[in-house]
């Protein structure tokens, strides 16, 4: 078995994407997640820093790119349905564009009350700039 | 903002779907990712046990109501595209239908080796017996 087959013999979508959950290799925390396909997570082992493919833009991004905010990768994983990709990496800065080190700081309490748990560690604007990235780039481009 | 608007206002695929991934409160661990709709994600709110849509059954299915391997929900996190949770949960026995603690037991090394880097916790044909559930059912039904 080499990359290339088992790149191949994963399961993709009928849009042939596989999701990727992202956590940060140190602490375990569920930084984000986001779309791969097989040429992505192909770069992805090639280069050693996560890449992914965007839906609305339907263009390749590398995260980080534009932030600096990169991922190093330290470990994939595959599920048992060979459907859900989980990466181990190490995280420059923070994953989430609005500045949080996560995308997941916000928790929908019982009663439906969306609470702000986490601070933020940087300021979006000065990251970059007028041009906001949009929800799907995470920090990106 | 009350549960059933925050729930209307979570951004489902064109399935009327959003990916749920579920993690042990304990210890942070992925355990697996499924996917939820509206009324699994009510479900889940009301009863404390995480519901899913099966999208190869076409039915909702509540994890553990074959096995007893069910998820106490602890909280629900989600992201900030509003396109996926993050469910921290106690889980009962295991997650994987494999028998496995997490789904994610795979590790892809970076020539394409697949190596198994966890121990099995329960003998699936004990539990499930002959009729073993499809990948998608993970370790229900």
């Amino acid at each position: 078995m080499n990359l290339e087959s088992t790149i191949s013999n994963l399961k993709y979508d009928a849009n042939g994407l596989i999701p990727a959950i992202i956590v940060d290799a140190e602490n375990k925390q569920v930084l984000m997640m986001a779309y791969m396909n097989a040429e992505s997570l192909r770069m992805t082992f090639s280069t050693g820093k996560t890449h992914f493919w965007s839906r609305s833009r339907g263009e390749y991004w590398m995260k980080g790119q534009t932030s600096g905010h990169i991922q190093e990768v330290k470990a994939v994983y595959v599920d048992c349905d060979a459907d859900t990709l989980l990466i181990e990496v190490i995280q420059h800065g923070a994953a989430c564009h609005e500045g949080y080190r996560s995308c997941f700081y916000r928790k929908i309490e019982p009663d439906g009350e969306i609470k702000i748990i986490a601070e933020k560690i940087f300021d979006p604007s000065a990251v970059y700039g007028k041009n906001q990235p949009t929800s799907e780039q995470k920090s990106d481009k």
